[in-house]
């Protein structure tokens, strides 16, 4: 950590903060510059506050050199994590296309749409059985009613699924699914990081609807420093001043998080976007700027979807999507 | 519901979308402006997903006419709603100072902060004891303890205590706390938000680190729908571009929050802005724009506070400020 | 222009306000639903101050039924605008590789770049000599010696050229300048907006540096309403509270202007990161996005670039990108 | 300026960074830490780029540690500066209440005013002369004709006027304003700050749209290093994600540049908020903030005003408001 001092530091004031980092056990090389002076902190300064430091009327500013995420961090993990679901690979080189409906509604629906992006070429299959609503008064989902329908449906397709936990006490009823995701509102409940971290699922988390990388990164820290390393990152668009979409999908997180982290990064169009059709442009844009996967929604009836159908697009749209997918695929390569 | 149509739309496509309306229960009125069709939707338009209107391709806006949250709205609770807290009275023209520090660390630590505060006129004590840390490695607060803690600062001072509460699994141990507090990160945990509509407990729910005020609105929904009307809404600051402060303090949120809704609103100046010296001239801004209460974080020590002493300010501070609060109250009546 | 009032609003103060709308020579539609009112403006509301009747006291919401813009409105322009540049022509499914460096330096350096990107494929030479730098002790351009400079280069490669222009007093140096770029800290200047409208030249104009979409468009209005339909819009780059890139590349922007405009639109994704090694993914992820082009910063010697030096790609990377836009340009197809 | 390397630097790269810095005039202080190398760089660094050195392969971080503006800094100046309008004190505990109508409509509309707000207690007249709109269709302001308006007004009242500019070839225009106003979409109109520097006239210079501080205070610096010493900062609102309000008003900003600046700070509670009815509560607000002055958008007739009608209070509004500021000012000495 580098603390810089404010010009004409008085020296009984300087001498007690290098006394009080010491009381840390931390070592302190003092560097007298042309105007001001430089406190450079040396041992493991994780237990220090920076923001407190910044607040001493005597330090102008601060900077921690060593990033406070670890398990997550490229630096002392140069490999890609390479996450398998089954037989299937995530990151790594690999490419995994998610797609399915927001909501699981009925059998006959999500047995329908499995097969549909199956034939596609989608690699695993993606349902909201628990739904977080901005209302109380629209649907919640089918819950654990819609856990058993998407099982059915890999049941009949041979797709892995996905599907969000929002509680950590539902846990119980995820056993079953192969990939457990955290959706943007919950990227920073805690509580609920630290509980999927004790399990060794995959778990896919969403960045915050207005996170920073760092913030997204210390969220999978949460899970990973609870003993699960299975984390896929997901950028769904950030909160802007948009004024024709519903979030802003910020895609050069993808090739800054590859930077930052060995941990696969895949992108959401359709909530990026809120409209269909917007989505094939965008899914396309992802995959140029090198991400590892995407999660699609797709439903077969948008107009009599329960959910989000604004932002679906169609078993065909979807086919002739995936088609230019590899072909961008091949281009970038 | 309003719905504007494109430019020459097909009628026949026209006569779908009013059936399609009409398949709802609603009644359509249809007028002809001179360049676009504009259709009036009449009846409970509440099932209807505007998203998915507004995309389909011969729309081309849609105007909801109703606000979606009810319990909380002042058209349809025109009185200002006033929270009971023992005799402590919240909204309709009360102002109530919330202090102590953002952990609870030592009983020795919270009994003292707590009699200082009441000293100089504070009316509830905070502190944290399950604190939501942007880094696992952080301190993470002392839990059960930190309860029982609060409860003898309680005791000695006769303050009412408020608490965050970050998992539903948790309940048992805020039984005897008197306010509950939901943080920003939680805002939009709608699970948790749901469980607190069962108590009877005023919560005092914090606006989320992006949230809009619809946001905030329909998240105090969430917990009114489920049948607890205490709910008291706080300002804390929302994140933009700021350069050298951790929040935006938005007290433009205050006047217009008390225009839309009949709940209290108090406010944050600690968390906005991060910094002890910003918070005396945030609090006096607070209250001259109205509010209902603040929430102060004092600490004895703030060097070597376990959370957060950037922005804690000194009990002799909070003194100070609390004669000017009282005065800019006096001066804005 | 839909006006919603209030529920229960009083009838004199009802039949007041639509006596004030039709001083304006509007029609009023009076629609009366099942909690609220809604007036319905018939005629050219373009004189109505929406901001104002929101304001009034009996109103709820107003909502603008037609766009503001109309030049550059889609609506009334089906067609994509082709714009000529001697035989170049830009949108209508053409690609337009713009390249060249920040500033212009000396004649050896922008002869040496136009050479280099001209052989890569670049079809149209970009160069700043007068330069908007935020600090006023940073390098301010050339002036119209960087200018003399483009031309020979221009003379050397038989590129067309583009360049910042800043100030209409400075219109004269730009006469054999082929494409005038307005920069994003001007988009809302709206005197040299006018001023530009009275050229003939195309304008390159860059979205503001927190701009929407529609404050781009009734920018693009001000030089087309003033005669010069001639604009190339351009995505740069927004600000967010993004924490590793300067700005947020919003590609989403792409196809909604295509959507709303008729105007060609290109990306720059070199401002918008500021980090040379972010700017091939970003470019490559523009392009599959379905952008008319691009504007890429080279330079053949970074580290001693006057200005921007950590953004400029060297000739021998905008090579090896060029063949991959041309790949992904097939694949998206 | 410190530049953090990243782990495991190979020797002779750091070396090449170190002569290349020192080719600048630079010392370069080498401290080895447990995991990292920190260079301190010693001399004036301004000649070097931040970005670019951040952008280079083995640099990790870096950090300026000298601000980058000089005039406007407190830390070289930390007496307030306080500007002369003939009798009027700006800044250095004055408190100056600047206000008048968006737009300058007619002589008596003008004339009347004046003198209600003279009346009321005002210091200063604003009305626009020269308007900024989004959109060109839009009444753009008496011109000329205006800013004679505002000479006979200054004339029968006494009060100092303060009018917009926003071309630097209307300069001969303003020769008789008494301060020159810079909007918010020309805070970066970098050839325009660089003209208002070769003046003696106080200039009052908005906060960019959605700018930062330091943004504001770099384009004081363009004044200020051309000359002109008279510089009043103005907070007007930023851009955020708001959705009931305009803008966000940035209160805090007001402790945080007295802290940064001696120079003085006003706020526009009108711009800001955009809602008449929200002027006053922030008004107060910004009062108990500490600001040196307002800046309050006045109009005798709102509903008919041509511009920005919405954001105006009405003279009575306005005597009511002035007596609750001195008790504010008052209340927090």
């Amino acid at each position: 950590m580098i603390v810089v001092l404010k010009p004409n530091t008085d020296a009984e004031r300087e001498a007690q903060l290098i006394e009080w980092f010491k009381s840390f056990g931390l070592g302190v090389h003092v560097s007298e510059g042309q105007f001001q002076t430089v406190l450079g902190l040396i041992g493991d300064t994780s237990s220090v506050d920076t923001d407190l430091v910044a607040s001493l009327d005597i330090v102008d500013t601060v900077k921690r050199v060593t990033e406070t995420f670890k398990c997550a961090n490229r630096k002392f993990h140069p490999e890609d994590t390479i996450i398998e679901v089954g037989d299937l690979k995530i990151g790594g080189g690999n490419f995994t296309v998610i797609a399915g409906p927001c909501s699981v509604e009925s059998e006959e629906q999500i047995v329908g749409i499995a097969k549909a992006v199956k034939a596609a070429g989608a690699n695993m299959l993606r349902g909201g059985a628990f739904k977080p609503r901005t209302s109380p008064y629209d649907f919640q989902g089918l819950k654990a009613e819609g856990i058993e329908l998407l099982k059915i449906a890999r049941q009949e397709t041979g797709l892995p699924i996905v599907t969000e936990i929002m509680n950590a006490s539902d846990l119980p009823l995820f056993e079953d699914v192969d990939v457990l995701q955290v959706g943007a509102r919950n990227t920073q409940n805690f509580d609920l990081l630290k509980e999927l971290g004790h399990l060794k699922k995959p778990i896919l988390l969403k960045r915050g609807i207005a996170g920073t990388l760092k913030e997204l990164l210390m969220s999978a820290e949460y899970i990973m420093a609870s003993g699960n390393e299975n984390v896929i990152l997901c950028e769904r668009g950030i909160r802007s001043y948009s004024d024709y979409l519903r979030n802003t999908l910020d895609l050069s997180a993808v090739p800054m998080l590859h930077e930052l982290t060995h941990l696969p990064v895949v992108v959401d169009p359709s909530h990026a976007t809120g409209l269909a059709r917007m989505v094939p442009p965008m899914a396309l844009a992802a995959t140029a700027a090198g991400c590892d996967g995407l999660l699609i929604e797709v439903h077969n009836d948008p107009p009599h979807a329960l959910c989000d159908g604004a932002q679906s697009i169609r078993p065909e749209e979807f086919a002739k999507l995936y088609g230019k997918l590899q072909a961008v695929r091949e281009a970038v390569r």
